[in-house]
């Protein structure tokens, strides 16, 4: 039997004038930001949801319920980090991790290498081993109206081999 | 070369007043359900689809066709089963399975372990290699106006490896 | 740490009257074709994504800009040529390929084997390692309106040995 899992997240928020538009662990500027209980960081959420996903361990609404005050405008980067700690508890670390930021505005192309290094510690990966890609949808959609945001995430983890064979 | 093959399905369904709704193998008590020419269970279709998809066997549409009467109304339980027999015949077993539910309403929490327990029997695995996740769309598209749900499943197979090496 | 790696692309266009339509490398009669600075083939694009991500090298977007004119109108079998010679130049090699299209019309089963032997032979696959899977969205959002195309990929790469061990 394999000891890889798959897992794939996905997260949806509504960008509204008046926040601060957090994206994969940094303050991106922009006139609009992403409405939620937390800091309502889309990217941070699908990797979340991906990497329990792929240790069937619940999901982000499971472990960070957003009727808890605990985690009102929570910093997103803590969410990943309990994330890693859940699955390194199940004996999983992560291999690699892709994934896609669906959003019509703005670019995000020149805040990608900081996103990376602020995931890959989070992740205990080299920026080599995490990708974040972006995608307008072409005008379509809500994405396309600049009414909301969405991530998509994917993660490939691996179980360490007891040390008794 | 690697043994294992990973595969990703989408599956779409319109919510519509006066039909059961069935997701994931389970009744969920709801005003709505999905509307479809079998009994629309959008999580099974989505695991049928990535299942199918990873050992490049077409789609759930080729192998159950909505124009076939066969299939009217049918337990999509029974076309997650002959979808598994198909991997099987080909030489795959599931390595593990994770989904993710978009919809508005009810809250489905509830019901996520008797899911798992149906989806795991049929994919031969335990409910710890089956995760089905779920999130709203924050009111966004389709989703968020209850018009319809989503279904996103990625799964790892394996293939057997022979008996003479 | 396993030698292989999972990517996962999206990708989106607008229909309009009066273009071709490219999926998968494969010229679909039609009405309406994809809108884009390319051939728009969506399903092509989707794969570059996935490949690009899984390999941690940027987004089709940072290796082929749509401002660039070398790309305009170019045939989209040339990018994804060019982003199987980006991963192979880091040592990647493909597994396994799996897509979904969403589109409400036509019907493009007919067209999948030969989509099936564009992409593989472009991948260095067999068809029985290429999976190209369709699904209307049941009339719902933009794709239900026919106002545009959505293609989802997602592809497993092998980073090979070095001989040295
Ligand atoms: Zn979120
Ligand atoms: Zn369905
Ligand atoms: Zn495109």
């Amino acid at each position: 039997m394999s000891n890889l899992r798959i897992g794939f997240g996905v997260d949806f928020h509504q960008l509204v004038e008046g926040r601060d538009f957090w994206l994969g662990g940094v303050l991106v500027p922009h006139e609009k930001g992403a409405l939620g209980h937390s800091d309502a960081d889309v990217l941070l959420h699908a990797i979340c949801d991906a990497m329990l996903g792929a240790a069937a361990l619940g999901d982000i609404g499971v472990h960070f319920p957003d009727t808890d005050q605990t985690y009102k405008n929570i910093d997103s980067k803590i969410l990943l980090k309990r994330s890693m700690e859940l699955i390194a508890e199940k004996g999983f670390s992560v291999v690699n991790m892709d994934a896609t930021l669906c959003l019509q505005a703005p670019k995000i192309k020149p805040f990608v290498p900081q996103m990376q290094e602020v995931i890959a510690k989070l992740l205990e990966l080299t920026t080599d081993e995490v990708s974040i890609k972006a995608t307008t949808t072409e005008k379509l959609g809500f994405v396309g109206r600049e009414e909301g945001v969405v991530a998509y995430a994917t993660v490939l983890l691996e179980k360490q081999q007891s040390s008794v064979r």
